[in-house]
C-alpha cells in the first residue's frame, strides 16, 4: 500500500503537538484545585453578568485542545470586556477552585496574546491528530480511485464546492469528532477501512463504497453553523427542519442533473445516504438496499463507536473502569492491564 | 360556503352508478356459491397454466367495482387466449364454486365487450365516488385560495405537471383509496377538512395547510407505477430506494429554485411533506415543527381512517362486528344500530 | 352558521383584557433582572421558613394571568404572614434578582388589594380566553343539537350536575388548558371542530360525536381538587386509584341507568369515554370501534397540540425557534416570518 | 390446615374420571390415522356443505375431555341432520386419516346417546379436575374468612348473583382455563395461593387479598357468552366494547353503593381489579398501588402459567422439549428426567 | 408446620431492637431541622476538603438502622480526623439545619465510641429483622430437605464455601434488601413462599425449587465487595463484566463436575439461574423452560417487591400516598385506612 | 500480505466444482415444472406414508448444492425403501411437476450411486466455497499470530479440542452460513476483517481481536447436533436451555483454569463472547466494554450481512430487486445494472 498509513500520520502530529504545547504554561487538563493557573487559552464565550447585590462581573469559557473550563472575573472593567472582544487567544493568570466536584477558573490577569508570544492558535484549538491539508489530500485520492466517470466527476465537484469548509468542520455539534477537521478525520478512517473490507468482500462495487462515504456526511457543512476553529454555534435554520440525510440527498439529485450522471446512478447513492443511519429512529426511512449501503453503514458506525472508546480510555489507567458514558448506553468501559501484547 | 359540498356530489354520482349498474348482470359482490354466473368484468391479469397431469387451462382475475374474483377456463383455447389479450372488458357465464372459504368462477363461455353492449368501462373501474373531473376543479379551485403568489404559482406548476396522472392516480397500492382517483379524493377531502378547522384554530397560516395538502402525497405518482384505471403494478425503482416522501421534497427543492421562491418558504413546504407521517417508523425522520405541518398529519389519517371505518361498516348490518380488521391494529369494529338518529 | 365563530368571541375578550391589565403596573412576565417590580399579584401559596443562621423568612409564589414568579419576604412579621393568609390578591413592591437564570422576586413592601383598588381578580387569573359564561352558554346549545332525546337528557343531566364546577375546572393540572375554564375551552373547541368535520364526513352519527365531546372528561371534576380560580391543589383518592376514564364510564352507567338510556347507547358512550386516549399506554385498554369513538380522539388531541403550539410560538418572534420542548417530545418549533400571507 | 389440600381433592376426582372413561371406547386423543374409531363424542357444532361437484355432505367438530377432532359424513341425510340437531351427545363408528398432518374422522354410522348408553354428558365435557360445586364451597368459605362486615357481604351479594353461571364458565375463550368450571379452577387456586403468600408477608390485609381475588375475574360471566358445558361462542357486545375489568369495576361501584360500602374500601377493591392485568398493554391503565393489589397480579399470573405448563408438559415424555408454545412466547418446555425425586 | 414462622422471628428482634435504640439519644430518622441532635452513629464515610476560600473542613456520611445523614465539620483538626480514622462508631452532638429541603448535621463534639458506652455496632446497622444466625439455620434446614442426594450435596458445597460471606451480604448494593444480611433475608422468604406454593401446584418438584432459590442469587457475593456491615463499595471486575447470573452458572459447572453431578440435573440448575431474571433485558437471554424455572421468577420478583412495598408505606400514615418511587414505575403508593381488618 | 486473499482461495474452489457438477445431470436449481429430472442427489430425510385411500407411498426430500426439492415415490417397495436407507446419494429419474408454485419430483426410477459413478458425495453438499483444510489451516495460521503466550496456548488447546467437528460444522441451523464448514468460513472472514481494521484503529489489542473471533462461535460445536455434511438435526439439551454464549464462557472458563490463564484475560475473553451479540433481546446481557468486544460485535454482524446479501442478489439480474427478505426485515434488495465499474 503506497499510501501512508494513518498509524504513521498520527505519530507525527501527535509528536509535535507535544512539542510546542510546552511553551503554553499549563494546559486546560493539567489545572488543579487549589493551585495557580497561568498558560494561553482560546475564548469560546463570554458574558457580562451582574451578582446578587448588582456588582457586575464577567463569566467567560475558556479551552484548550485538552478541555474546557469554566472561568470568573470578578473585578469587570470596560477595557477586559474590550480585550476579550478583540482576541481570540488570552494569556490568563489566577487560582483553580472547585465547586462540588467542578472546577473554576478565578481570573486575576488577562492580557490579550500579541505577536511576541510563541504560540499558534492551531495549537489550541481542539482539532482531529492529523493536520488538515494531508487528510483532504487523502481524501481527495480516495476520490480518484472510483472507476466510473460520471460518479468521479459528481464526487470530485461536490468536494470542490465545500473543500474550504470541509477544511476545518467537525463531524457534530457534540459527541464524536466534535472538534475542528473531524468530518474530514471521519471520512478519511471510513475510506480507509472500507478499502480494506472491499478485500475480504471481493464482490462489493467499490465505486459506490467511496462514493458513499465521501458524501454521506458532506452537507453536515449545511446543516450546522461552525466557525473556522471548528465550534458549532448552532444547526442552521434547514438543518433543524430538514437535516444533513435530506440535504445531501437534495445535493446529489441536483449536482448529478448538472453533470448528467445516470439516474440510477444518483438514486444509488441518494439511497445510501438515506439509509446510512439504518434505523427509522436515527433519521433513514429505508434500511440499506444495496450491500454498499450496509457496509457504509458500519464504517460510520465503527468509526463513531472507536473515537469514543479511544477517548473514554484515555482518560483511564490499566484496570481501571471509565464511569458510565451516556453516549455509550451506560456502559463502564474497561481498560485491560497491560501485559506482554 | 359557496362550493358544493362533498355530500351533495357524492349522492348524485353513486345514484348514478346504481342505475348504469343494472345492465351489467350480477356484480361480484353478488355472487354465490352454488349458483350461476353472467356478467361484464374487467381482466385484471390471466395466465395460462398446466394442470398436474399437463393439460392447459387459463387463470384469470376478474374485477368490478364491488370486488374481485379469480375464475378458471378448465378448456384453454388459443382463441380464449387472445379474447383475454385483447379486451380489457369481457362478458362472461359460469358457475360459482366455493373451495375452502374462497369463491372461485368457472367460467364456460366468454366473449369480449361489443361496442352494442350498454355498458362503459368506467362503470366497472372501482373508483372514487366522485368524477375525477369534479374532484381535479376543486382541488385547484383550493390551490387558487393561497394567498402568498410565490406558494401559488409553485402548486399551480406542480398541479399541472402531475395533472394527467392526478386525474387516475390511486393513493396506494392497496388499503386505503387504492382505487382510481383516489389520490385526488383523498387530497380534496383534506382539504376541506383543513379548511373548516381553519376556522377554529385562527392562528393557523391556511395558504401553508392548502400547500401542505396539496403537495403532500403529489410523488405518490412518481413512487408507484399505475395505469389508467387506477392499478398499481409495482412501485418504480426510485419509489422503493427513496420514497414518494424523499420525492415530493425533491420536487418542491427543484421546482422552488425554478421560479425564485423564496429559501424560507420552499424549506418549511418541504419540511411539512418530511414530517407528515410522524412517526420516524411510519417514515418521518422529523416531526412536525410548525402547527401547519401539525396539522396536515392529522387531516391525513384522520381522512384514511374515515376511509377504512367507512368501507368496513358497510360490510355490516346494524348491531354487528366486523371481523378483525388487520389495518387497523386488528379491531373488530361495532355498527350501532340505527335509532331515531 | 349562526352562532359567532371562536374567533370573534377571542378578540373581544382578549382586548378588554389588554385595556384592564394597564392598571395593574407591571405583570410578571414583563418583569426583569435588575429593575423595580410594583403590581397586583395572585398569592397561590406562601410558607414560613428559616435561613441556615435561624432567621425566619417567608418564601412565596405568585401568579398572574401572564405568568410566574418565586417572592422572598426576608424581614418575617406576624403582621405580613396574615396579610397573606387573609388576601387573595396582593400589592407588592420590590426588586426583581436573577438567580442561575432564574427570576426571582425580593419583596420590600406589601399590602392586600383593597376596594378603592381598580383592580378585579378575574383580571389577574390565568385563565380561558372566552367568558365562561359564554362558553357554558355554547357548550350547552351543542347539547341542544343532539336529536336522540334519550342521550340528550343524559347528557343534559351530567351538565346540570357538574355545571358549577366546570365554569372554573382547568383541563389539567399542569400542561394543555391548565387555567381556569379550561375545561370548557377544550370542550368547546372540540364541539366546534367536531361539527365541522362533520360536514366532511356525512356518515358521522353527530349525536355521538357531541354526546362524546361533552362527557369524555368530565369527570376530571372528580379526578382533581380544583379551587375556583383554576388551580388544582392535588388529584383526589379516586383519581389516583382510577382515573378520570374509569370515572366517567361509571357516571355514564349510573345516570344512564336513572334515566332509562338503552343499554347499547350507554356502552357506546362508555366505550368512546374508554378509547379516547386511543393507546394503552395513555389509559385507553381499547381502541376506539367506531368512527365517532376514533374522531373523538382526533378531536381531544388536536385541540391539546394546538394549544401547546400556540402558546410556544407567541414566547418567540418570526424566523426563530422555541427551545425543546419536552411536552412536545423536545421538538423545537418554528415560526415562519411573516410575508404577505 | 383443616381445609383439604387442593391436592387430595384433585387425586380423587382424576381417579373416579379414569374409571368410567374406559366406558367410552377410544377418547379423541387415542385416535390414530389408519385405524377404527368407536367412542361416544360431544357435538360441538355441524354444518352441512357441498363439494365441488354439488354433493350434500356434513361438516362436523367432535370434542372431549382428550381433544377435539374435524369429522365428515360423505353421506348425506335428513335423519342424519335431525341426530346431530337433537343429540349433544352421539355414537360414532367410522376411520381415522390424516391429511397433511391433520387427522380428520371419516364417520360410517352414528346414531344419538340413549339411557342404556352407561356414559353421563359430564364424562365427556372437558372441566375442572375437582367437582364445581366442592369448588364453589370451598371458594364461599373463602369468603368467610373476610373480617370487615362491609366487605364479606358485598362480596357474598356478588357470588350469589353470579353462582349459577360461575358453576360452569371457563375462564377464558381459549387458553389457560378453558373449560366447565375453569373460572372457578383459576380462583380456587388463587385463593390457596394467597392464603399461603400471607404467611410469609404478614404486613398484606388479607379481607383485600381474599376478595380482591373473588371479584378480579367474575365479570368474565358478563363478558363472554358460555354455554353450560363451558364452551364459549362469542365475547359479548359490552365484553367486547369495554371488557371484564370494566365491567368488574361497575359492579363493585354499584353493588358497593347498594349496601353503603364505604367509598375507600370500593375504590380500593375497585383499584385492584383495574390492576390486576399489570401492564397497559394487557389492559390495566394503573399499576398496582397496594401490596394486596400488587400480590393480585401474581396470584394470577401464576397460576395461569402453572396451567400452561402443566399441560404442556404432560403431553410429552421425561427428557424431552415441546414444541414451540405461542402463548409462552415460543418456549419450548423441558421435562426433567425421573430421577429420585 | 414445625417451623417458627418468619412472623414470629421477626416480632421478637424487632422488640428487642426498639429497646437498645433508646440508648443512642436520637436515631437519625428522628433528627429534625432547627433542633439538636445527640447520639452515636456509624461513620461511613469521610473526606477533607477546602471551602472557597481555603479553608480545610471536613465532610462525613454518618448512617443508622434508620437512615443516612451528610455532616460537616466546619473546625478542622489533625485529631478530628484521626478519631474518624480510627472509629467505625462515633458519638455526636450538633445542629440539624436543611438546605433546600435537605437536611445536614453540623458537628459541634465528636469523639470515638469507648467500652463505657452502653452500645453496640450491630444495633446500629441496617439490617435484616431476623439475626443472621438464625436466618442461616433456617436457609440450610431447606437444603436439607432436597430429596435428590447429588443436588443436595451440590447445594451444601456451595452453602459452606460461601457461609461466612452470606452472614452479612446484602442482596444489592443499593434499592431492595441492600443492607447487612439482605441476601440471607431474601432468599428464606423465597423457600417459605416456595414451599407454600408447592402445596397448591403438586405437579412441581420441590429439589429443583429449594436448589434453584438457594443458588439464584449466591454469586452476588463474587459480583459485589461488601464490607462486614453489607456496605457495598463496589462491583467487582468480574462482577462488571460477566454479572452474578454467569458467575452463578460457573459456580453449578464447576462444583456440580467436582462432585460427579449428572450432566441433566446441572444444566437444569443452570437455567435456573440464567432465566430467573425473565427478561433479556433484565439479564436473562433464555426464559424459564420448566415449571420450577417459571416459579423462581416469581419468588424472586415478589419477594423484592413486597421488601419495596412494605417499607415505602412504613413512611407515610393511613389514607396517604407516597411520592412518586422511581424503582416502581413511578407509582404512587396509597396505604388504606385501617377499619376493622 | 504473504497469504493468499480469500478471492484467490475461491475462485479456485468455486472453478473445480462448475467442472464437477456437470457429470450429475441437473442440478435441483435447474430443475423446471413439467420437464425430466435425472441426476446425483443427496437424500436429506424419507418417510413411508399412506394415501387418503391407504396406499403406501414415499415422501422424501433431495438436496445438492444448489438447492432442495420434496419429491414422492408413488410406488412402494420394500426394496426402494432399503435403497434409501442404505445410500446417502441416489440416482434418480422422475418428472418435475407444480403444485401451488412449489416444485415436486415425482420419482419413476432410483438407484444408489455406485462406484462406477464418477461423482464424489463432497460435490454434492453445499458447503463454504473453500476447503474446509485450507480454512482450517488459515483459521490457526491467525491463532498463532496472537502474541501472548497464555492466550495462544488457550485459543490453541480449544481448537485442538473441536478441530474434527469445526471442519465441516454449519454456523447455524438455517440462515446465514448453514452449510458445511460454514462455521470455518464465518470465523476466517471476520479474522480476515479484523486484521485490516487493527491496520485502521492502531490502538486495539490484537491479541484480543483473534481469540474474541476464534472463541466466539466455538460452542455452537456444542450447541447443535450436526452430521458430517453439515446438517443439523437439532439443538442439543444444553444449547436448548442454556445456549452457545454460555456455553463458550465456561469453556474459557475450565480451560483457562487448566493452563493457569490469569483470570483478568479470562474474564476478559469471556465478556468478549457475552457481550458479542450486543443486545439483549439477541442474547448478549451486557454491551461490549472493552473496544476489542465491541469490534468483535461489528465483525460478526458485518459477516452475516454480507452473507446474506450475496445469496440474495445472486439469483437475481442486475436492474431488478429481490422479494422481500424475512431475515433483513423485509427488505427488497436491489443489484445495480453494471456499467463500467
Amino acid at each position: 500500500m503506497g499510501q501512508a498509513s494513518i498509524g504513521d500520520m498520527l505519530n507525527e502530529k501527535a509528536r509535535e503537538q507535544m512539542k510546542s504545547m510546552s511553551g503554553t504554561g499549563k494546559t486546560i487538563s493539567e489545572l488543579k484545585a487549589g493551585e495557580k493557573a497561568d498558560g494561553f487559552y482560546l475564548v469560546k464565550s463570554f458574558e457580562v453578568k451582574k451578582t446578587t447585590n448588582g456588582k457586575q462581573y464577567i463569566d467567560l469559557e475558556l479551552v484548550d485542545k485538552t478541555g474546557e473550563i469554566n472561568a470568573k472575573i470578578w473585578e469587570y472593567s470596560k477595557e477586559t470586556e474590550e480585550i476579550l472582544a478583540e482576541n481570540p487567544v488570552v494569556k490568563v493568570r489566577g487560582e483553580v477552585l472547585e465547586w462540588s466536584g467542578t472546577r473554576q477558573l478565578k481570573v486575576n490577569k488577562l492580557r490579550g496574546k500579541n505577536d511576541d508570544d510563541d504560540i499558534k492558535i492551531s495549537e489550541l484549538i481542539p482539532s482531529a491528530p492529523i493536520e488538515s491539508s494531508e487528510m483532504l489530500a487523502a481524501v481527495k485520492s480516495y476520490g480518484k480511485k472510483i472507476k466510473d466517470s460520471e460518479i468521479r466527476l459528481l464526487v470530485s465537484n461536490i468536494l470542490i464546492k465545500y473543500e474550504k469548509k470541509l477544511y476545518y468542520y467537525p463531524a457534530a455539534k457534540k459527541n464524536h469528532h466534535s472538534y475542528m477537521g473531524g468530518l474530514l478525520y471521519h471520512t478519511l478512517r471510513m475510506l480507509q477501512s472500507g478499502e480494506r473490507l472491499g478485500q475480504v468482500y471481493g464482490f462489493l462495487k467499490m465505486d459506490y463504497i467511496y462514493a458513499g462515504v465521501l458524501l454521506h456526511d458532506i452537507c453536515k457543512i449545511l446543516e450546522m453553523d461552525s466557525d473556522e476553529y471548528g465550534v458549532v454555534s448552532d444547526y442552521s435554520m434547514e438543518g433543524k427542519l430538514l437535516g444533513h440525510i435530506i440535504q445531501g440527498i437534495k445535493e446529489i439529485e441536483i449536482e448529478g442533473e448538472k453533470i448528467g450522471l445516470s439516474r440510477e446512478k444518483s438514486i444509488i447513492l441518494q439511497h445510501m445516504v438515506l439509509s446510512h443511519h439504518y434505523e427509522p429512529e436515527f433519521g433513514s426511512p429505508k434500511k440499506p438496499m444495496t450491500p454498499e449501503a450496509e457496509i457504509l453503514h458500519f464504517l460510520d458506525i465503527i468509526d463513531a463507536r472507536m473515537f469514543d472508546f479511544e477517548h473514554a480510555l484515555e482518560a483511564i489507567g490499566p484496570g481501571q473502569f471509565t464511569d458510565k458514558i451516556w453516549l455509550l448506553d451506560n456502559r463502564n468501559l474497561y481498560k485491560p492491564t497491560d501485559s506482554n501484547q
